[in-house]
C-alpha cells in the first residue's frame, strides 16, 4: 500500500497492539467511563478540543426548549421573577463555585472573561492604591496581557511582564510596589501547570493581591480559591466546563474583599437596589456588586445545564483520569510519533501538567486540518503547536491514542501536504 | 354585579362599542397586522411589554435547535468557521445597523448595553481630549449614568447631568469643554421622544461627539444615524428587537471615528490578528476592532434570527403604527380611566412620543401585578408609572383596548388592592 506521494503506509506493528491493549483496559477500568454517556458527542469523532469548546452536554437541549417556548415565549418578561432569571448570574456562579473551591456567595457568572477580567484588575489595584505595578506572564493568553495594559493605562501603573518561575524573585525583591499579580495556572499554548499556592503566597507576602484566570482550570482539574486564599478570579464557561460557544465568564471575589470591590463596569445589574433607579451608583452587597448589564440569560441557562455533567463527580478523580489520559498520550507520541519531527513541550512530570498535550511540528496549522478531515479534531496555536486537551467526562484512552495514529498516518502519508490543507482558516 | 368590595361594576357603556368598532376597524386596515404570525405569543395574552423583553419571533426556535444540535453537537470547534460564527458580531451588527440607518460595517454586536457603552463613553472622551466634561441626562436610565459616573471617575473627567431640553444652551455656553453628549432618544419612564437631531447638531457646533443609547428606540422607530452624523451609539437586543432575555447589545461607531476608536475594553477579538497570539494589542480594522471578547454565540445568533421578523418591513410603516395604537391608547385611557387618579406623563404630540404610554398612578406596582393575573402583561418604573409599550410588529389596537379596559375594571373593582398583589416582586 502507498500513499499519494508513492511512500509506504506502514501497517499496525506489535507495539500498536500492545497500546490498544492497554487503552481498553484502562479504559475498562475507568470510573468516569460512563461520565460520556453526558455529552452528545458525534459518532465516530474523537474530540480533544474541549480545552477550546467543551462538547454539548446532554441536559443542554431540554433546558433550551423549556427556556426559549415556556420561558421565553409563554412566561414573556414574567420569568425574570418566576423562572428566576434574575438570580441566574449568582447561582449559575455557585454551581461554578462549586468546581474551583469557592464556598456560595463569591462567584458572578455572566459576560465574557475579557470584561469580568478588566473588573477584577481594576477592582484589585483599587484595593492595593499607590502601588503602581502589576505583574503579568509574557505567556498569557493575549486577552489578559492586552486587559491588564488597558487597566493599567487608565489607571497610570506600569504593567510588567515577569514569567512565573520569576514571579516569586520580583515579589520578593519589588513586591511593595506590587498592587496584583495576573497569571493563570495552565499556559494556555504549553499545557503547563504552574505552583498556585506559591504565586498566591508570594504575592500575599508581599501584600499584593492574586488574581487568576482559571479558563484552562475550572473543571480539568481541582481548584481550591477559597483554600489557597485567591483574592479574585476569572474564566470563561465554555472549554471544560462546555458551557457552549461564548458560554458567559465568572468572576470569583473572595468574600474578605467583596465590601471594598470598587469595579469599573458598574452596570444597573450591580446596584443595591436596582429597580430603585436611582442616578448613583451604590453597589449591592457581596458579589451581587460585580454583575454588570443584563446578562444573555439563553446563553447563561445553557452554561448553568451543562454544569450538571459535574453531578456527583469529584474532581479529584477528573484529575486522575485527566493524567491518565495524557501520560498514555505521551506514552503513544513516543511509540508512533518518534522520528516524525515532532517535540513534546508539556511537561512530563504530570504534577507540572495541566490538562491538555502540546506538541510542536512545523507544519502544526495544516496537520490540525488534515487530522480533521478524519474527524481527529485538535487544535493549533500560532505558530506550530499542536494542542490535544482531554476532558476527563468525555475523552478516553482509545481516544487519545486514535489521535496519535492517526496523526502518524497523516504524517507519514504526507497527507497535510495536499492543498485543501494548506490555506489557513480564519479560526484555528 | 358587584365586586368582592360590594362596589358596582359597570356595564359596557356606547363608548365601549365605539371603541371596539374603531379598534376593529384599525386593525382591519392595518398592514402590519400579518407580521404577528412572525411571533409566537401565547393566546390569550395582552403583551405589552415589548419595551422590556420583546416576544418570541418564529424565526428562533428552529433556529436555536439548529445551532444547538448541528453547529454545537456536531460541528464542535469547527463551526467558528464553516458556520461562520466568527463573523457573527459584525454580521448581527450589519442586521441591526439596517434598522438604525447605519451601512454596513459601523455596527458590532456583543456583551450588555453597559460595557457598550463604557467602551463608546471612553473612546468619545479619548476622541476628545483636553475637554473634561461629560454631559448626560439626569433622567437617563440608571445604567447609562453610573456608567457615566465610571468613565468620568477613570478618566478624572466630570459628568454633568444636563435634562435633554437645556442641553443646546449649556452645549452653546460651555461647550469647548465638553467631549461628548450621552442621551436616550425615548425617555424610558415616560416615553417622551427627544430630538435626536437638535442635540446631535449642537454637541457637533461645540466641537463635542454625539453618544446615543438607542434601546428605547431601535426597532420601534426610524433612528439615521448616518444622516444625523451621530458619532457613537449602543442599544440592547431584547426590547423591541426582540432578541431574546438578555440579548446582546450593540454598538455603532461612525466610519469617520473607527481609525480612531481607543476603547478600553481591548480584548483578543478586536485585536488586527486575534490568532496571531501576541502579546501587544494592535485593534483590528474597522469596527472589528470595537468587539471584546468571545461572545455568547446562541444569544447572538438568537438574535440574529429575531431580526428576521423585520424582513421587509418598512421602518415608516412601523413608526405610523405605532403612532396609531399609542394614540388610540391614549383615547382609550380619556374614556374608561378618567377619573380613576392616572395621570398621562407622555406627550401628546405624536412627534414627542417614542413607542410607548406611561400612566402615573399611586398604586402602579399592585395594579402591574393585577393586570398580569388577567394576563395583560405591562411593566411599572418605580414609584408610580405604568408603561403600555407597543411592539407593531405584535401589537394590535384590539389589544390596546383590551389594557384600557381591563385596567379600568381592575380599577374600579379594587382588585389590585387583593393582598396577593401587595408583596412586591423583585424585578418589577
Amino acid at each position: 500500500m502507498e500513499n499519494a506521494n508513492g511512500a509506504p503506509v506502514p501497517k499496525a506493528t506489535n507495539d500498536d497492539d500492545a497500546l490498544a491493549a492497554r487503552a481498553a483496559a484502562l479504559d475498562a477500568a475507568d470510573p468516569l467511563a460512563p461520565l460520556r454517556e453526558r455529552f452528545l458527542l458525534p459518532k465516530g469523532v474523537v474530540y480533544l478540543d474541549g480545552n477550546s469548546l467543551g462538547a454539548l452536554p446532554a441536559a443542554v437541549p431540554p433546558v433550551i426548549e423549556d427556556v426559549v417556548h415556556r420561558q421565553w415565549g409563554a412566561g414573556l418578561i414574567r420569568s425574570w421573577n418566576e423562572n428566576a432569571w434574575w438570580a441566574a448570574p449568582v447561582r449559575v456562579g455557585d454551581a461554578v463555585g462549586g468546581l474551583i473551591g469557592a464556598a456560595p456567595g463569591q462567584t458572578v457568572v455572566g459576560d465574557s472573561t475579557s470584561v469580568q477580567l478588566f473588573n477584577a484588575l481594576t477592582a484589585a489595584a483599587r484595593l492595593r492604591p499607590n502601588r503602581p505595578l502589576l505583574l503579568t506572564d509574557p505567556g498569557h493568553f493575549p486577552t489578559d496581557q492586552y486587559i491588564a495594559d488597558a487597566v493599567g493605562r487608565l489607571l497610570g501603573m506600569e504593567v510588567r511582564r515577569v514569567p512565573p518561575a520569576d514571579v516569586a524573585a520580583v515579589l520578593a525583591e519589588a513586591g511593595d510596589r506590587v498592587a496584583a499579580t495576573s497569571y493563570s495556572p495552565v499556559d494556555y499554548r504549553t499545557g503547563e501547570l504552574y505552583d498556585m499556592a506559591a504565586i498566591t503566597d508570594a504575592a500575599h507576602r508581599a501584600g499584593a493581591l492574586a488574581v487568576w484566570d482559571l479558563c484552562h482550570a475550572a473543571g480539568a482539574l481541582p481548584i481550591r480559591v477559597d483554600e489557597l486564599g485567591v483574592d479574585l478570579a476569572v474564566g470563561c464557561g465554555y472549554k471544560f466546563l462546555s458551557g457552549g460557544p461564548g458560554a458567559p465568564a465568572f468572576l470569583y471575589v473572595a468574600r474578605r474583599h467583596q465590601a471594598d470591590f470598587d469595579h469599573a463596569l458598574t452596570g444597573w445589574n450591580g446596584h443595591a437596589e436596582p429597580f430603585g433607579l436611582s442616578g448613583d451608583y451604590r453597589p449591592a452587597d457581596g458579589v451581587e456588586r460585580a454583575r454588570i448589564g443584563t446578562p444573555p440569560i439563553l446563553s447563561l441557562l445553557t452554561l448553568e445545564a451543562a454544569l450538571t455533567a459535574f453531578d456527583g463527580v469529584d474532581m479529584a478523580e477528573v484529575r486522575a483520569k485527566s493524567l491518565s489520559l495524557t501520560s498514555f498520550f505521551l506514552d503513544c507520541a513516543d511509540a508512533v510519533l518518534t522520528e516524525l519531527d515532532f517535540t513534546t513541550v508539556t511537561p512530563r512530570d504530570p504534577h507540572r501538567r495541566g490538562s491538555q498535550i502540546t506538541l510542536r511540528h512545523p507544519d502544526a496549522n495544516a496537520l490540525a486540518r488534515a487530522l480533521a478531515a478524519r474527524d481527529v479534531i485538535v487544535d493549533m496555536r500560532a505558530p506550530d503547536m499542536l494542542r490535544f486537551g482531554v476532558n476527563a467526562l468525555y475523552v478516553s484512552h482509545a481516544d487519545v491514542l486514535a489521535a496519535a495514529r492517526q496523526l502518524s498516518e497523516v504524517v507519514l502519508a504526507s497527507e497535510h501536504r495536499q492543498e485543501r490543507f494548506r490555506t489557513p482558516t480564519v479560526v484555528t
